[in-house]
């Protein structure tokens, strides 16, 4: 290896290793920390995150990226150190724009706007939470500024979650997907409650929903000699290197859907993290693509594997095993339309996959219309519930339930809400490869072999960690650039079926 | 506050936050970390510990603590920020002395000395383990020429974890002990079987055992919402500020008395931690005097109280309740006859109160003959056997059961020892001058009453951090310098009751 590479990758192991400490302790907040731990915990992780910022915008960072070009040279262009050096070029020149200042200051900002986020959600009140909402948008917009001139001021806040991505073209893609699921979920509704799902809200000790989940997500591959599960507040995936990449977990003993869907849905995350090769520990290589790949990984295990008929001719037998009392007289059919059973609903984290698009699709649009400031603040919670009812036919009751619900805007994430749209249709779009390369995928998930799908991802998708662009590896891979086309196909084909459409 | 003060606190501050980051990770590394995130982590520890170094002693330290002088002259000699530069001095003087160098190779040695220290002990082979060691006792000998000129090249290393004492003064306490308990260990042992302790030998189911230590650490003071217990192979205690001090324990289902004292003894050394006021945290004081002062802490819990009729009379019951099946039967006599069983063993860490020094000046009075150069590594099995055979009348069948039980030398942490045998010493000393202070300490402990002992133990120690010398604070609060005699008073006057001497 080059002189100059070699100092380089010094540098981001050093700033790597800043991160894994930084992600360590976020776990532990999550998952162990005592009450009493909290502003010192917040004092370190301030400092952790200042020196990993400072070490990595330094000048010597700058010239050592183009010094070690001419040392790569002979690399193709798909080289692991050619792109390392894309990659952190780009993320370089994005930290750079911003002033350690605006940093510190939106870290401030944001923090106190969480913490007031929390109460104005406990009594359902957006006015608690508006004056700091205006100060996160306005910051925002200042944000953007860094990386003027842009085509759309969403575009800078965007690209931080989803390299290379435009507002404009989340806007097209939710335009043409929106009236589709619009007329499908109307069509469903239009068939009356063909559908129950009480059976999910019966008692369903915590202990037997931990096995089963467990057992899946290892049934899946997610390696527990390199991973493990906790209990948290809100579920999440999080990696300290490839060795080790956590899940975590929440359990409901009234409803059976929570935990299980999410453990598998944190085990797609995990299977990811655990599928990136160790050769890009402690470089920024050792990533995610993007979020909105990421969120497709997760899909993928959670809603096209443990949502579908043949995972659960394989599972089935194994959860009535579990919940005799409550699923010993109901069938695999019954269930199977139980857990996939299309509703409206108030809340996002709860919605089933034909609405859930339209949650997100709102929240960009709201989000989007306050960054280019057509919609102002204060005007937010009647936007909110007026899109509500046009898109879903609810009207939130209150704003816990409606424009508080989500914690994302209190911690300045705007532009993160698209991400998880994509993810869908980015994990549709590969469903349809991946079965054009393993025909007879679906009788393998039957058999609960899970190996070839895996494999796939693995080859395809989690071996490159971050080396290219997100939507230039997904067109590779698919042979197209991302679509609404496959999505819509898969929900019309599964809940046509079920609803007899 | 001045201005030099303050820019060196915000100095202090990132380098105490750096070392809570590694408490953290070492912490998660003993209790929750799967076996694939060891190389990872081994890295970021690597990483957190050079830049927490590298900050500390930099010249603008050095610079700043000089400066600083003239800003706190007008405070008492005892003042806080009188006693921060002086504590910080010391500790920059000790740490400017020792080159990065041997700092990284030190910790490579002792790296692979102790993963071949774990295989030996395995393997119950000392010649696995015997060039480590040598490389080891080498290194400790040229760390101490750091340091030179020394009365003992034993000096610096207990000057690391015992602030200012010296091997001599270590070994006029020995000296004086030694005897004196050889012959009460054998008055005891003339009088025959008279102490039977198969109760405890048992089956105790786990969470149970875990019920009963958590209640009583919680009875004691310990405070769960500045805190919390874990599972670990090792029992262990650690702070990352004084609103997070956690301790951990283990549990053996067929032995009552591992996880029940060791509960008892990490929570005297937590209620040590939480006593340390938050104004110190972030800075050198927010810690403990010494070692030896850590462990009386730990060991009043667990022995001067937890081993005490007093504390029986108050919890038997409740033990009883949970173990019906085992202790139903068993009066509260013969209970605490049976947690105060003397049998000399070969095992330290299972030791009794009365055998217990005698395991470690065996330990001291071997590591200062490799030191000083007059025992050789090679003949240090030897050496261990006969004086085992000398002191507790056994000799270890294999290595694993003698020299090589330990963790402490494979780690590089020679002079660690002697503070286990002074932490008794100086929690017998205090005991006396507690018992002046609070006659009826006795009757409040069989009440279950704890406040009265906290709270002195609180504002005659824990308020101080570490602030002062402990040997100074010692005398200071007792009144004399630390001397043998009181914990042979409680020794004799325990023993001689219960073995009827």
């Amino acid at each position: 290896m080059g002189e100059k590479l070699a100092k380089l990758k010094d540098i981001l192991g050093e700033v790597a290793d800043l991160r894994a400490a930084e992600s360590v302790l976020g776990w532990d907040q999550q998952t162990y920390m005592p009450p009493g731990g909290a502003d010192g915990r917040a004092m370190v992780l301030s400092t952790l995150s200042r020196l990993s910022h400072e070490r990595f915008v330094s000048d010597q960072v700058g010239e050592l990226i183009e010094a070690a070009q001419s040392e790569v040279a002979a690399q193709g262009p798909d080289g692991d150190d050619v792109r390392l050096l894309r990659v952190t070029r780009r993320l370089y020149e994005k930290e750079r724009k911003v002033p350690a200042e605006y940093v510190a200051e939106f870290s401030r900002i944001t923090s106190l706007a969480n913490q007031t986020w929390q109460q104005a959600r406990a009594e359902s009140k957006f006015s608690i939470f508006q004056e700091h909402l205006v100060q996160i948008v306005k910051m925002r917009r200042q944000y953007a500024d860094f990386f003027a001139p842009y085509d759309s001021v969403y575009d800078p806040l965007l690209d931080d979650f989803e390299p290379g991505m435009k507002a404009s073209q989340v806007k097209q893609i939710f335009d043409a997907l929106r009236p589709r699921q619009v007329e499908l979920i109307q069509a469903i509704a239009s068939k009356g409650p063909v559908v129950d799902d009480a059976i999910l809200y019966k008692h369903y000790p915590e202990d037997r929903q931990w096995t089963f989940g467990l057992e899946a997500a290892q049934r899946f591959g997610y390696d527990l000699q390199r991973g493990r599960q906790d209990k948290s507040a809100h579920p999440f995936t999080t990696d300290f290197n490839t060795g080790d990449v956590r899940i975590t977990t929440r359990f409901d003993a009234d409803y059976l859907a929570d935990a299980l869907f999410s453990t598998l849905h944190e085990t797609g995350h995990a299977l990811y993290g655990q599928g990136i090769p160790a050769r890009f520990d402690r470089t920024p290589l050792a990533a995610a693509l993007s979020l909105a790949v990421h969120e497709s990984q997760s899909r993928t295990w959670e809603n096209l594997v443990g949502r579908s008929r043949a995972f659960w001719k394989a599972f089935y037998g194994r959860l009535q095993e579990l919940f005799p009392e409550n699923l010993s007289q109901v069938d695999l059919e019954s269930f199977y339309r139980a857990i996939n059973k299309v509703s409206p609903s108030l809340i996002r984290v709860n919605a089933d996959e034909a609405t859930y698009n339209l949650h997100i699709m709102l929240r960009f649009e709201l989000e989007l219309a306050l960054m280019e400031g057509t919609l102002a603040v204060p005007d937010l919670p009647q936007a909110w519930n007026s899109r509500m009812q046009e898109y879903l036919g609810l009207t939130p009751p209150n704003d816990a339930k409606g424009v508080l619900q989500d914690i994302h805007w209190s911690f300045g994430g705007i532009g993160y809400f698209p991400t998880y749209a994509l993810g869908n249709l980015v994990a549709a779009q590969l469903w349809e490869t991946i079965l054009a390369a393993i025909p007879d995928l679906p009788q393998q998930i039957e058999r609960a072999e899970f190996g070839g799908l895996l494999h796939w991802l693995r080859e395809n998708l989690h071996k490159h960690g971050a080396k290219f662009e997100p939507m230039e590896l997904i067109e590779r891979v698919t042979g197209a650039a991302l679509s609404p086309e496959p999505y819509l196909r898969y929900l019309k084909g599964k809940y046509g079926e079920i609803y007899r459409l």
